[in-house]
């Protein structure tokens, strides 16, 4: 596989999906009957909580670091992220024998911290921002010669991230709809491509927290916006689009839904209690956004991307 | 099928799984390396967290409520139970079109009640101890013509229970132990007739809180011992041994193992943090006791069931 330099096409995500598949799990879809009952809708929820550092990026993250020239890789890998890309690049690298360098928030949670230690990477503190975080890693890799993997505006992330969508949908007949959390938007785009290449004529949603509506925005005033604050309990969704995962998004959606906090926190434990699974906040905003639009969703059968577990069980909302 | 006035035979057992097939989940066996890195061993995990009400009991009531004849089952069924047991008989009551009552103790956990009353079962409270919990419904009986279901101590409840062993040990290659809590009994004594019918050789054990160890010590002194506190977290295993289920424990447990609160507390948040999964405290109980057995366990294939996954979230002990 060489580097892409394009949207993904629909032979790009088979190809990685096949490349990439010993570095990842084919994580299950469950349902469940008594939340079908309020979403008044059969949801089938993709269980990347189940996956590989506990949320989709090992998929980005090993698609990208699989496509680098032997030489590119040699120096290692190095990115910045609130967590869960961290955790995914660092398990790449340590997978594919080469060092990993991460650049993380101070304010990122003590379990994904953890995690990403545990793979054997070196961590680097910035403060909480954008600006900090990139000069930080810019910093890493001139030191260093590793080589940067964004957490999302990267066609070879998205085509990894497309993987998620491409098993749900062979996994689950008759859907009508999917949709999917939007952070940088990396699982969005990709998402957008699995269902339009593979399940074309379905819809495609995108749910986001309205504190960090960024996506919203942007979708509907056809220019990058940028979020002004990061006011929002769903810690990987943050962050603003790039210019990639615009791109797809902008021409690829149908729209985009955005929730309340409450919202957001009471459809995390009601996926705990009714489910017993462990999802982060960033992986209920999805749900919640079905619960608040049964205009809709209502009668639908909706694929719905659980992009992640990493939670920090000391700090729970509930 | 009639009721059981027996240990359940192995042909018990494998009728009765046929007849509840319908009114239960075959629910699925899940690994997680870390863990297994942990306990230096290969544990496979029956996620009874999974099954229809969250737990394992709904095999039991449901075996229980099927083996009633016509004029036994039409007044309803009644029992006591702290929680995952009244859900059980409430939905094996729904499922066969009758009535359920339900005597709890006003110290169960808010979802437990919630989610019995959910399944339209008629709920009378009482004090948190045995003797008002039988009087109660000695009453309660007498005046609705129920009949009652008990939550372990009956062989048609026992049947059931031991389904959940019989699945684990189809749906999983070259075990060499197996491990249960022992509450009242009912699960541990028909995991413990599955395993020794369905795959003799197998080592059984059982698992126990220090702070409620009746069944250790009624194994250990070959006689019916009691609770003096109910000082443990793991709401579920509060009850003493029955007499049915005591006489099955003896015969056939090869040891049972005692945990302190802080290591089911800990062996819960790694269960959550590692598999993602959501499991009650008593659930916690058994992986607790591999973790501090390695002498027993380690280099050993050990299937662990995991009884359930009612937690109050509002009361996590962490």
């Amino acid at each position: 596989m060489n580097p892409l330099h394009h949207i993904p096409t629909a032979e790009d995500i088979r190809t990685t999906h096949e490349a990439i598949a010993s570095m990842i799990h084919r994580t299950p879809v469950l349902s469940c009957r008594s939340i079908d009952a309020m979403a008044g809708a059969s949801l089938f929820f993709k269980c990347e909580n189940f996956q590989k550092i506990g949320a989709f990026k090992m998929r980005g993250a090993s698609s990208a670091a699989l496509r680098l020239s032997d030489a590119e890789r040699k120096n290692g890998l190095a990115t910045h992220s609130s967590g869960n890309h961290a955790q995914a690049v660092a398990l790449s690298a340590r997978l594919l024998g080469v060092p990993a360098y991460i650049v993380m928030p101070d304010s990122s949670p003590a379990i994904k911290v953890a995690a990403t230690e545990g793979y054997g990477a070196r961590i680097t503190f910035c403060a909480n921002n954008q600006q900090a975080r990139e000069s930080t890693l810019e910093k890493l890799v001139a030191e260093t010669g590793a080589t940067f993997i964004h957490p999302y505006n990267d066609y070879n992330v998205i085509a990894g991230q497309a993987t998620a969508a491409k098993e749900l949908l062979e996994d689950t007949e008759g859907l009508e709809a999917v949709i999917a959390p939007i952070g940088g938007g990396g699982l969005m785009s990709g998402t957008a491509l699995s269902t339009r290449y593979f399940a074309p004529g379905l819809k495609v949603y995108g749910a986001e927290p309205k504190e960090v509506d960024d996506a919203y925005r942007s979708f509907k005033s056809g220019a990058i916006q940028h979020n002004t604050t990061i006011n929002t309990i769903a810690d990987g969704l943050r962050t603003n689009l790039g210019e990639k995962t615009f791109e797809i998004i902008q021409q690829e959606l149908d729209d985009i839904f955005t929730v309340s906090e409450t919202a957001i926190v009471a459809a995390m434990r009601l996926v705990w209690e009714r489910m017993k699974i462990v999802i982060e906040p960033s992986c209920a905003v999805p749900l919640a956004a079905i619960l608040a639009q049964p205009e809709v969703f209502s009668g639908k059968r909706v694929g719905v991307i659980l992009s992640g577990g990493n939670v920090d069980l000391g700090k729970l909302p509930f």
